[in-house]
């Protein structure tokens, strides 16, 4: 992975990598993106689903969309993948901590205007959360492709940040009588909820079922 | 709430609103902010946990973070908090979407400097974060004080996103064979992992196995 100034680890540079596999690793395991990007003086940052292909990321949205007409306008984004993995309790306040894994990627988008690449893009965005279910629904029509705005990011420049394990305390605080630890977190499905005109004999897909992100 | 230009809802504005009540309703629910700032021409995204404390949002870290020493210097910030309550599967890969709830909130962020403030907002981070932990550890010394920075933002003027409820598919896709429906989606909290040198006859404490955040 390239890094330069943006991205170089600055604090706890122990906890951080540039390794492209690690960083993959960690946008496949996330669904939720958090872009930012700044306009007028402001920034904005906004909660999106995305979608990898090799090093390649997709964001899509309605063509009317502020974001995504801002991005369109080749202006530098970044885009931040963050999964909770844990609450780090210690002795003192000081040394409470999160466990985390996280990505943050920097890169310009560039919008997708042909119609095979905008639904391949889709389906990538599909598959990524939800594998199996894009060949099961009804693809895009002419008219929904032309509704929705495509940007790809080239994820050439990109950190993880990890930190995993147990409360770091002082030598002193160990012996205060404070129960410590990790409260591990994770995102879990419940039984999924029917529409209510789906048909009853028709049977809930196994994708579904095994849904899982980590 | 007051909102201008940038707190305008652009897109589906019947699914958000510049409520008070439910803008700090969704800040409770959560407790990883995302955070962007724009610092030579590049913005970032940085995942943080944050405290409420009425209309004002803490954000705290070391005195050597990139994002504080950067917040500090009274540049315009964007703090979003964003949670995930399922994946919303349609008859068409068109009307795919998700349920949520977010927050985006604007401000310029002020560096409190006065021990006592100092020591109420990190009080109030960790309160947020898990209530009733706070007396049982070891406050910050003086020095751990020194170390860390605490920005206080006015969430004036935020808006809050929710969606909820079932796909909404074109009326002729409802006759399609295709499971549609809601998972919906949970952070869980899983069983409590003690630090190796915590004593056996230390009790797990009543908070952490209550720990919900939803």
């Amino acid at each position: 992975m390239n890094h330069t100034e943006r991205s170089k680890l600055h604090r706890l540079p122990k906890r951080g990598s540039h390794d492209a596999q690690l960083v993959h690793a960690i946008l496949d395991a996330g669904f939720v993106a958090h872009v930012g990007f700044q306009t007028e003086g402001q920034p904005f940052v906004i909660p999106t689903l995305y979608g990898r292909d090799g090093d390649k990321l997709y964001l899509h949205g309605s063509s009317a969309s502020r974001m995504l007409t801002q991005l369109g306008k080749s202006i530098p984004a970044c885009i931040t993948v963050t999964l909770v993995d844990g609450l780090v309790l210690a002795r003192s306040a000081f040394h409470h901590s999160m466990n985390y894994r996280s990505v943050v990627a920097f890169g310009i988008g560039q919008k997708v205007e042909d119609g095979e690449r905008k639904l391949r893009a889709l389906r990538t965005i599909s598959e990524h959360l939800l594998p199996g279910r894009w060949s099961d629904v009804r693809v895009p029509s002419e008219k929904e492709l032309k509704a929705t705005t495509i940007l790809e990011f080239s994820i050439a420049e990109a950190s993880a940040k990890i930190r995993t394990g147990p409360p770091l305390d002082e030598e002193a605080d160990y012996g205060l009588p404070v129960w410590a630890g990790v409260l591990p977190l994770t995102l879990e499905a419940k039984l999924p909820v029917p529409d209510l005109r789906v048909a009853e004999d028709l049977e809930l897909p196994g994708y579904v079922l095994r849904f899982r992100k980590d």
